[in-house]
């Protein structure tokens, strides 16, 4: 999907805050935001916001020298997702219909930022995690995603952030782990998983994982290397976690599972839901 | 007070909501998005937001030829604002300390964006005021500002959103309005009251009005004409309602009584109070 004129205090927003995360040095982040400014009075409104998105952190990048600012974020984002993992939320998918609780928390992990939460308690969490396990799901339904996922026999899983990483490992178990690919970035970008993050999650242990090559916040495939693309072409279905992966991918002509939260009004129009929703959705290849 | 990169975002929202009110023509919303982007781009954060967003509106209404985009919304916020005036919040004023829940009432009208609460009842609306009566103010304290005004013969008073124009009635009666000056801005910017506000409020049977020439969002002196500053170094004191008004008039060499909500992270910082705060603010000559 195109990005558009909301996109903007959006983007802006994202990039003051990459640049507060990249340098201390009060000029230098004005300096990044003129410069980024600029860019996007001259943006082309037919790419997709993660191209856009990631030029920006590209341009934070190239002022600061700081590869990957969002690391200690990260790092705790998957900490904390890690506390309810192996506790709380294992009795839960197991307590339940394990399929659709998996795919729940899933789509979960998306909704809680949870490095964010400094203030909030475990049991606030937890809570947030447990509601997802009865809310109901726009879009499609959760028993479309099992027959999809039941027929195919190579699926990759394009991860989004560091920290609900750790919950996609639920869903993974009910694939199966040998039909799955977890799809990381290839560099860092925002607080998106990249394969350290992904090890720290303890996926290494059960999925075979790759990086996609690529540094935006999504899957742009014409920006990710040729074996990406094969790789990509040669799956019998995807699924792709979270709306930077939907902006990007929503036009593609492969089987696609999207599962995120609909955090904003431009991807809740685009995907027909209320804003806030938490979505299935399957688009047909 | 100067602003800074964090209201990069907030302008640029106000920008698309003020593009969007003035024209549906989608083209036209995206010419005035870059232009703007590009103004910001340059712009010289030793202005304050006001000025800056003065400079914003311009360029709307230059595009699209529209004075007054926010008309209809300030007519709803007013109409609102009058069903609680003499029902409910005449009552509360004159069963509490009156002068106190004067003061209250008038930065609870600054917290409440009527227009934008068409999902919200009558009785949620209520609830909102009625909780501003017991609410802590940041700052300083109501019985100071009884004592400035106590004090004082020739006070101007600074109106800010159109809706809340509604709430100041109160306070003025307190006051006796024979001491007061109201003043509205001299052309439309933003959802701000012009001579037109003020009197659906009723306010004109009340107080004498008086306009301040210029139309940003604020009271940028050096942008008011010579007839306005001069009455303004004349007032014995100024009351200066919202954000707008403190953020412009936060380093002039007057005596003010602010009174507002502090809405983002950046005036809350200034006035050394929590975001979110309800805040008296009194500012010595």
């Amino acid at each position: 999907m195109n990005s558009c004129i909301d996109c903007l205090p959006c983007l802006l927003r994202q990039t003051l805050e990459a640049a507060r995360m990249s340098t201390e040095d009060v000029a230098l982040q004005e300096t990044i935001m003129r410069e980024i400014l600029a860019e996007l009075a001259a943006m082309d409104f037919d790419r997709t916001t993660p191209i856009i998105s990631g030029k920006i952190h590209e341009i934070v990048r190239r002022h600061t020298g700081v590869v990957d600012p969002y690391k200690s974020r990260k790092d705790l984002s998957t900490a904390r997702a890690l506390e309810f993992c192996d506790t709380w939320a294992r009795s839960a998918v197991e307590a339940a219909d394990p399929f659709d609780a998996a795919v729940r928390l899933a789509i979960a992990g998306n909704v809680i930022d949870l490095a964010a939460l400094t203030g909030i308690t475990h049991h606030e969490i937890e809570e947030t995690l447990r509601g997802s396990l009865t809310a109901q799901i726009a879009g499609d339904s959760i028993e479309a995603v099992r027959a999809e996922v039941e027929a195919a026999s190579d699926i990759l899983y394009l991860a989004d952030n560091a920290g609900e990483t750790v919950f996609d490992r639920f869903l993974i178990e009910r694939i199966g782990p040998h039909k799955v690919t977890y799809v990381v970035k290839g560099y860092p970008s925002i607080n998106d998983a990249v394969l350290d993050d992904a090890r720290h999650a303890g996926l290494d242990e059960l999925v075979s994982i790759i990086d996609n090559g690529s540094d935006v916040p999504g899957t742009v495939l014409e920006l990710c290397p040729p074996e990406f693309r094969e790789r990509f072409a040669a799956a019998d279905l995807v699924i792709a976690k979270g709306q930077g992966n939907y902006e990007s991918l929503s036009d593609s002509d492969a089987r696609v599972i999207f599962l995120l939260k609909a955090k904003c009004d431009v991807v809740a129009r685009a995907l027909d839901v209320p804003t806030g929703s938490l979505v299935v959705k399957i688009k047909c290849a």
